[in-house]
């Protein structure tokens, strides 16, 4: 911890800055500079009161210079982690983690037909939503637990793990037992209830990051559900909120080097979500692997222009079987399989 | 609905588009522009399945050119709304409603003695949060049940009507029961799960603007609680997420006449989570009443460096005093009063 | 200067970077933390090579800890800079300064025209374009040097000092002479090679803050030209570019105040350009002066629906002597007079 | 163009409108929507008067269907420009130009040796900036005219054609005598001036995005240089500003899908700037490659920790050769070569 005095302060005014800091069990030292006195903790300066420190006369601002997350930080856990998305479909090691399936779950039919084309072209999970996050309350909001079962039944024919997005904390028992991997939707978090129930949840988090999140607020989100003891966080960058609106978002990957870098958490990004356009997914897709994704979450439909829910952005399952054979000769080229 | 044809069109692919849009119940008029050629709907294009109608061959994009929101909608309904707070304050006429206390309720001595502060000053309610969203899981997470007897207190010494932030769909009954004003947070604001209980509840809700969120997202939140039966909805611009740090967040005075024009809900504003800086408050608390804010929801805490949360951006009752005298003396130039 | 050494730096990585500083002519301090070590600089710091330090084997980073402009800065400046427009209207004290005109200098009889009319309202100076940044090659580009002569003769026919922006540094020495006070526009805020030049002049420089500049770039563009000699800059705030489209921009209100702290400059606050819609303009003028800005610049023109730019944030001369009216009645509950 | 008339408009309101836009030259089809009436041009509607059109009594906004730019649109040039670089080093073809150098030249020595490093790992261009613009005036404004005369001296050397930054238009015909390829910074992209009179020269223009510039304005400024008769324009993508800070900018390789659909023009990507941090460059240039980008434009230095600019984001020649093998055998999977 750095605190930085304003300029003029008394000597009374350090004196009182520096009992303060003491009085968190640290040791003091102090910088004059001809403009600028600063004072440095040495020590452990967890119990310093840093808002009542910033707000002492004479002091100016105070700057933590240690990363807030803990169980996320790479600093303490300096290997990658590797989740187990069900069935043994790691993520987060060599093999490249692709996880497709249509936005919506809308029928028998289509959930099924659509996990066996994305297995056969060599999908490691089936995405699928039945609760939707949906602007409007007037549009679609999904299945619900019939799209929870028919999720099931595609799992039951296919083997796949299935992935989904839970909305509501009355459903985080249910999910528990029915799903392979949560899906926290960028909407939700901070949605810091739902992130302490899960955090009791045994069941691996996808955890995609705020429209408006910075990356130390996404990292703070996987510590809210690693500090209540379920340290199976998979990361997914879906683009954030920019000024530029020919994207539905702007994908940030330069996000997953910032997070591959300071967390050990695996990665995966979402392409369909953050251009809201298919014909943008394949070229994006490749981007994000060149760029050091774990994986990838694409949106699949088996007739896109029907689609209750983004057809927009959904490829079909030819597009993805394409899409699979070209991720398959770039991989080796950035030290990948698939 | 406006329909715009890619450069280049067949007839067919003309065809197919006016049959899908007529399949929705519209007569269909074709502009042939020299470079673009344009559908328009006569009718009720409700009907129209547009994400369908945006993917077919030939169909370059649909143009939505009315609001999504119709209960939150000033074209339904002219007059301003007024929300009654409890106990007979009401915010959006011509007298201003200013919500005041602390960030979080700490005590007993400390919720009642500010309580009876910003009466004294003219508060028109008591705001105070016992479940606390935080952006780390080991910062102080609020009193919770504590807090909201806490709050209680204070009503019962004061009469105010008490303010204070709902978490988790799990409190919607208790809060219904035992708070005057249900507050969502600006991270909830897209939580579309609590969003709908509160639309079967009876209580005003106080809307925040998300961090991200576009004024018309907003308003569709407010459409979510409003479509559940519940209309008493007030909005609360709290600054957005732009690209400047100074400010914890960018005040959007500009928000507030947008929402005033578009919508018929009163709309309060929060400087001091905007500007995360105590002596900002005053004069933004001014400004927002100059931009025509139907009120104001201000951080009051008796012992600021002390605070166990956002004391940074907490003034002083002495101060809130001083800016309650301000804004009687400004508010007549604005047709206004307090 | 505050150095933070990275986990595991070797105790010779910490010696080179004690040795760098030290040959920048500092004496440094050490403070070992529980997980971090941080240096400070004892003395001046301008010595140190801060690239290099920051790039050496073991620092993780380089914290500079004072503002980087001196001249615009407050701190070596504490009373606030009155600035003339011309003629004695000043700008920075009590009385607030309103410039206003068109967009476009457009004829001999609107320019005159609306120069009797804003200063009939009681307008301190008159603002009109000569030369126009626009986004498209293909729109009106401005009168030139025929509009530089029209509004010659509007100050020639009432004595207002006339506002005009600077598109290339071809005219520095053309405006030096006919006009008394030129504005760099947004777009031109980091041309540095103009900014070098206007700090050669003599005249006041209104420079308006970038669609995307922080608080801190915009008063190091006003360094720029304060460094070369001319210290008559009037800050000028017009809304910032984020992810809300209902506005042109957003108003950052606060940034008044926050440059007011930071700096002894005054500051102004267009409106017009900030939000884009004339219905807009009153009440965020109203705010802005609330929030504490010493002045406004005002689009107003004859015929805002035949205006050859921005009619659609342009008042008429009747709104604008309406818009006078309030601004005088609300200047007094800020302190201010009009 | 469409026009959509607000609720409630008169006859009369309805005849003006049509009447306006007559005059334009076009014929006028009313499409009349349950809650919305909604006018289409018929014709070539460039002759309406827009302005003046959207601000009549009973038109609530006038909407452009067509894009603003002609010369860089796809549409009236379906084929992909390729730019000459200078000795036939072609950009926008199926060999990937990656051009590299130093941020800033300063010695004979480094600029010759960097230029003979990147010549030897493939380098279509020499990069290395003579005039920098540089947010403090107290910062290295670099070597000016001498610069030009080292990149020249290294061109001489090794036959790569040189590119750099212009800042003034005083300096565009020295620059069209003495340099390959002149480059327009971020902060610039909107000098109109500039842009102006290098439309008038015959050297290709490499055209850098603004901070907070949309993918049209970006269009729009190509358009500005292409006007004037220089149709040799090449985009170069080089990160916006978001709220995200972890990194300098934020790239967005979605940008560069963007432009190669919307124009014919070449696009590279330089992730030196967006994401300032060397040991970003190698992930983010395999990315933007994969994403589609004709080439990259990227900072290397002989010894970043002691550059007089950005070195913190300039990797070494070995690094910068390590890059060049990636990109050899990662081109083939996305149809390039290099």
């Amino acid at each position: 911890m750095v605190v930085i005095m304003k300029p003029g302060f008394t000597p009374e005014q350090l004196q009182q800055a520096i009992r303060t800091m003491e009085a968190g069990g640290v040791k003091v030292m102090v910088s004059k500079g001809s403009e600028t006195t600063i004072l440095g903790a040495e020590g452990n300066a967890a119990g310093i009161n840093q808002e009542e420190l910033s707000l002492l006369p004479g002091v100016d601002r105070v700057m933590r210079v240690t990363e807030p997350y803990k169980k996320a930080n790479r600093k303490y856990h300096p290997d990658d982690s590797l989740v187990d998305l069900g069935g043994g479909a790691l993520v987060g090691g060599k093999r490249l983690a692709v996880i497709a399936g249509p936005c919506s779950v809308e029928s028998e039919a289509q959930i099924v037909g659509v996990a066996k084309a994305v297995q056969a072209a060599g999908a490691a999970a089936l995405r699928g939503g039945a609760f939707k996050p949906r602007t409007s309350p007037y549009a679609f909001q999904g299945m619900g637990n019939d799209g929870i079962r028919l999720l099931q039944e595609a799992r039951a024919v296919t083997g796949l793990p299935i992935v989904t997005e839970i909305m509501s904390t009355d459903n985080v028992e249910m999910f528990e037992m029915c799903v392979d991997v949560i899906q926290v939707g960028a909407r939700n978090m901070q949605n810091f209830d739902l992130l302490k129930q899960l955090g009791k949840t045994t069941k691996p988090i996808l955890l995609k990051r705020g429209l408006s999140s910075t990356i130390e607020e996404w990292l703070m989100s996987a510590e809210y559900i690693m500090a209540g003891g379920n340290e199976r966080v998979i990361l997914c960058e879906r683009g954030i909120r920019t000024f530029e609106t020919f994207t539905r978002n702007t994908l940030d990957l330069s996000a997953v080097l910032a997070v591959k870098q300071l967390s050990h958490l695996p990665v995966v990004v979402d392409p369909s979500h953050a251009c809201g356009k298919a014909w943008m997914v394949e070229k994006m897709s490749l981007a994000a692997v060149a760029a050091g994704a774990d994986g990838l979450i694409i949106e699949v439909h088996n007739d896109p222009p029907h689609a209750l829910c983004d057809g927009a952005q959904s490829i079909t399952p030819d597009q993805f079987a394409g899409l699979m054979e070209q991720l398959r000769a770039l991989a080796p080229c950035v030290g990948r399989e698939l």
